[in-house]
């Protein structure tokens, strides 16, 4: 591993589950842990100050979002991202090719790397593997991802097997392109839902230099039963001295099943977005605050939260804000929802460290199965 | 005055401005005071928490918008306004009477009161002096206001003299009407810029048993200029032993030429909208955030204000997340904005007490000169 990056340090395993802490430059994160997504240098409207009091001590931002605005020269100028939001823990940088591949147009793949247009305003632009590794550097974070090639859900086996053979050739020049001092590197396993094709490109990865692993190119449009499938097979193959993390998931549900599985890292736009549309996550299931059922209730979103949310806000003033339009519902329920995530990962880590992670999953699984009904809300 | 109403202290003069305290059912406010805005039972984009931070303990709702959602019987039924929204200080409610006149569509005036449609649904709605203060005692505020007829400005002066008398005819029904627990009841002088017809009607408004007083119809298009002329000829005649308040004014330079003429409390949507806009407001002049000037100016907002977004964010930051259509750019410039209303009107207090208010206000009036262009911006 390189001198100076991260580390990751085995507190217990119950089965496949695990607890750790994960060393980075600017923190001490306990695993298993979520990163709430602050996709432009922002954790949508929440401040720096709420996401670290639900706990979190590691969030990621979007190197595709930021390249494109500010700019990560201006970044690096005003002393990195982290210092730019005033975020004084550790922050996870992804390499920008899942958006250019989901958010841009036009876009060229070729062995070299990938031009494309900025969904902003069409300016043409290029990544690289050097160039990705490059703006990490300029952004400054404590871990850097290295630049893959996602294909589409449900593409062709041959698609995917020259995705993974690119990624591999990507992967390697990532791992020697120069970082920030103390900047970390993770690799990334792909290979859709072909299990074969995924464990070899993990065999693959682990023999590199990497600081950690992670597996994308999930939730991708896969049915939940299949990715589940996968990651109980692949979670334990993953090197159990680097952290392993699952870009991009997920639900609730989703998370209980993959720590199960051994992973250690997750982050996932949803319970920020899910918020702004109005959904709320708990320990109840879902709670669609817009609903009409809500509208006389003095209860909170979830009686068991510890949350500010939870213990200063009805349902009923909820959603009367969702209904008039008010940006504090938007806060509210992102606030809250963080908090049930952070809240979820802390509870998880407690059941393993007392050997009973299977018991608790299950149970909470079963209670989350109620809630409202998902009515037009991502689910 | 009504017992267990509000209650006004006067502790300093200096030439016509004062300092007091205004003690209401729930709160001790110290005046002069800015109260902000919480239209829907929401200071938009901030918590009731960040509106105390700021200072201020006296905040207003609209009966326009709450009596057509959620209704006031059911914020009655879930124990008034300030129970429903979290807030634990003082609250004042508007008459309703000012968005009928200015978002309603289709309304039709007579004697008895005034018929309209909501802006929301278009369902036929009717407001009378007696209806005004019953919705008002539903919402259970520390302060009523009475149902006024507000005319446009530059209306004849007949149209003027109009309203005038069937204003004061209101005002006479809306004192006798029941009122909720310990709520006080404030009258409103109108009369257009026709200093002879403003002066007739606050005589005879101050004959009444009213709690305090109140200036309508005021920052409706006339020129600042002919508002403070008249501001310097009313305040000054306005009750002394009773709270004079200023209704929808307004700009920082408003302010200080109200505090000048006597005027105790200030409502304005100005500086929540504002902020939304892109425009901070500070002891400098106005800030507007958008412009390429602050992308890389790593100084706060306003180099002497306290407050906790000058404390941890360039304008650097401010700028990206208000082009990046963040909510956080709301959020902030919005606490920043109140509290630098609540900071403005500190120094007030402070300056009156010490004797040197006039070289105050001319002094920080000069400084607010400056600041950035309005581009745009409300100004």
């Amino acid at each position: 591993m390189s001198a100076g990056a991260c580390r990751y340090e085995l507190r217990a395993q119950d089965g496949d589950a695990r607890v750790g802490v994960l060393h980075t430059t600017r923190a001490s994160v306990p695993t298993p842990a979520f990163m709430p997504v602050g996709t432009q240098a922002s954790v949508k409207a929440l401040t720096p100050e709420e996401i670290a009091a639900t706990g979190s001590r590691l969030i990621l931002a979007n190197t595709y979002h930021l390249m494109l605005r500010p700019g990560a020269e201006l970044i690096a100028e005003l002393g990195g991202v982290q210092r730019f939001m005033s975020w004084p823990h550790a922050l996870l940088t992804d390499s920008g090719g899942f958006q250019v591949f989901s958010l841009s147009k036009l876009r060229e793949i070729d062995d070299d790397g990938v031009t494309f247009r900025s969904h902003l305003d069409g300016s043409p632009q290029r990544l690289t593997p050097e160039r990705a590794m490059r703006v990490q550097a300029l952004l400054g974070s404590d871990i850097a991802m290295v630049l893959d090639e996602c294909p589409p859900g449900g593409a062709p086996r041959a698609e995917v097997e020259a995705a993974v053979k690119r990624s591999t050739a990507w992967a390697e020049r990532c791992l020697v392109a120069p970082r920030a001092e103390g900047q970390a590197c993770f690799g990334i396993v792909q290979g859709g839902v072909l299990p074969e094709l995924r464990r070899a490109h993990l065999e693959t990865l682990a023999a590199l230099d990497f600081d950690g692993l992670a597996l994308g190119g999930f939730s991708v449009g896969e049915p939940s039963e299949r990715m589940y499938e996968l990651l109980a097979d692949l979670g334990p193959r993953m090197p159990g001295e680097r952290p392993r993390y699952l870009m991009g998931v997920g639900k609730p549900v989703d998370l209980l099943r993959a720590v199960g599985a051994g992973i250690d890292l997750f982050d996932c736009v949803l319970p920020t977005r899910n918020a702004r549309n109005g959904q709320a996550l708990s320990w109840g299931g879902r709670v669609n605050i817009k609903q009409a059922r809500h509208r006389r209730d003095e209860s909170p979103l979830d009686a068991r939260c510890g949350c500010p949310v939870c213990q200063g806000y009805s349902r009923a003033y909820l959603h009367h804000l969702y209904r008039a339009g008010e940006i504090l519902a938007a806060r509210l329920l992102s606030q809250h929802n963080l908090s049930f995530y952070a809240a979820l990962m802390a509870a998880a880590r407690e059941a393993i460290e007392a050997g009973r992670y299977a018991d608790f999953a299950r149970q909470a699984e079963a209670e989350m199965a109620g809630g409202d009904e998902v009515g037009g809300v991502t689910a």
